[in-house]
């Protein structure tokens, strides 16, 4: 069994970006500027941001965290968003979700210019993923594909099994590694709640993705020998043993599990680590297509 | 076995989009108008075509038919997108594909208006469909939709196989099934030219839809009793029994297998003539939104 390392990938991308960065700065072009807009004091939202700020720091990039109060209109936010469009100093930039309930999400998000969305969730950035354009891929599910090629896990005429069909993980996911080139060219069953047998699909899947949220779901009678499975669940469980009062647990019940896997991404230290690295990368290739 | 029968529901949808232009006509309202773009003399999309203007005639919508040379270049066929967008009178429209070579279809594409792309494969309009969100969904999936619905096929918690990933029936029918609502909250695998053991997942099906091209492919040994097949393979065959000389044939080896079949399409006759209904159905949504 191999764990598909995600610190240890995030920071070797970490590096080369850095590089790529120094050299950019060295041949006097500009050097990559993500922003980042948070509404509100959402606790997890600020460790997000808060986490990827730093990581801008770590690689050289410029930085803009836009912090705005939990009572902002949508109208002002819109205005925000508009200003970020017409800023040409900003190569991208994201919205944290989620935002506060009297403001329309799919609003903001259709506001965002496609060209500056490094998160990749415009519906128009979405479809050229689907039709295998040229786009901006979903952090998460890029992440996902980069540990999948640094490790050299073979996707073709795999049957993969993706469990949950969000629109951030499970359904890009069920798109990305069914569509051609590598990874990809994978035969793809997307499950969710409305799902009947599912063990008996997961014990098909040579390769599963699990986006569900619910922790230790996925266990040992549920695959079979030499899978690979990655782990997108990150549920907070409450813990005597942890100083912070809890841990963070996947959707695979990671003891029994791994030891029939070939690879198995571990939680914490696996998809986790890779999302803020491929952010970061969109923003590298947002900046590289301004220079031009 | 009963016939999912295109024809007569394709029909019915007509004489239902008539009704509905009549009544906006005596309301004083705007009649629906949709405009043809077709680039050069090949036979088939003549024929494509012509079926389309002659199926607007039929219900009562104004129709263009915008016939242009074989050597126009890519330049002034964007300039005819661009008069189409601006063009007030014009609710929808439509570039039949393929273009000759020296075009670029995914840039005459991209130069579509969302608003006016009533065949849904705008980037913008596939990730909103993708997405959940309310949008034009491309005329052959829609029409497989519609005829499931018509005939309460059940598709929650079935499972779909779908064989072919092309961009305008695999892929989109895919997505749609294992969307949220009905038709849809289905367990979706996708197949391709790439997968291994193709008829062990047919045989697991509870729907099939085949969108792949070879005549004849999906053998009765290939599904279990009970299965809904949904054929959208139209490919001619040399005849000596037809006066036209061919035959349309579909994926399916419809002798042997429509007797195992709950529900089946017949070709011709089942998702052929549904999708040029829901393209009037695409253009009537288009101006309905337009009087607002």
């Amino acid at each position: 069994m191999i764990l598909l390392d995600g610190r240890k990938t995030s920071s070797d991308l970490k590096l080369e970006i850095a590089e790529e960065v120094n050299r950019m700065k060295s041949s006097g072009q500009n050097i990559p500027h993500l922003a980042a807009v948070l509404v509100g004091e959402d606790g997890a939202s600020l460790t997000y941001v808060g986490s990827k700020v730093r990581s801008c720091q770590q690689v050289g990039f410029q930085s803009t965290l836009i912090h705005l109060p939990d009572n902002i209109s949508e109208a002002e936010l819109l205005k925000e968003v508009a200003r970020l469009n017409a800023d040409k100093d900003i190569d991208g930039y994201i919205v944290q979700l989620p935002l506060p309930k009297h403001i329309d999400e799919n609003k903001i998000l259709m506001a965002i210019d496609p060209l500056k969305d490094v998160d990749g969730f415009h519906p128009s950035n979405f479809g050229k993923m689907a039709l295998e354009m040229d786009t901006f891929i979903p952090a998460t599910p890029f992440g996902i594909l980069e540990l999948l090629e640094r490790y050299n896990v073979e996707t073709k005429g795999k049957h993969v099994v993706v469990v949950g069909r969000s629109h951030i993980v499970g359904r890009p996911m069920s798109i990305l590694l069914s569509r051609k080139g590598n990874p990809g060219n994978a035969t793809v069953t997307l499950t969710h709640s409305n799902t009947k047998n599912l063990s008996s699909l997961t014990n098909q899947a040579d390769i599963i993705v699990m986006a569900l949220g619910i922790p230790k779901f996925l266990k040992a009678n549920m695959v079979k020998e030499g899978v690979v499975i990655i782990d997108v669940g990150i549920t907070r469980v409450p813990s005597n043993e942890s100083p912070k009062g809890y841990e963070i647990v996947g959707d695979v019940d990671f003891e029994h599990v791994a030891p029939k896997c070939s690879y198995i991404t571990p939680v914490p230290g696996g998809v986790g680590p890779m999302t803020i690295a491929m952010l970061l990368k969109n923003t590298l290739l947002a900046c590289k297509r301004n220079q031009n």
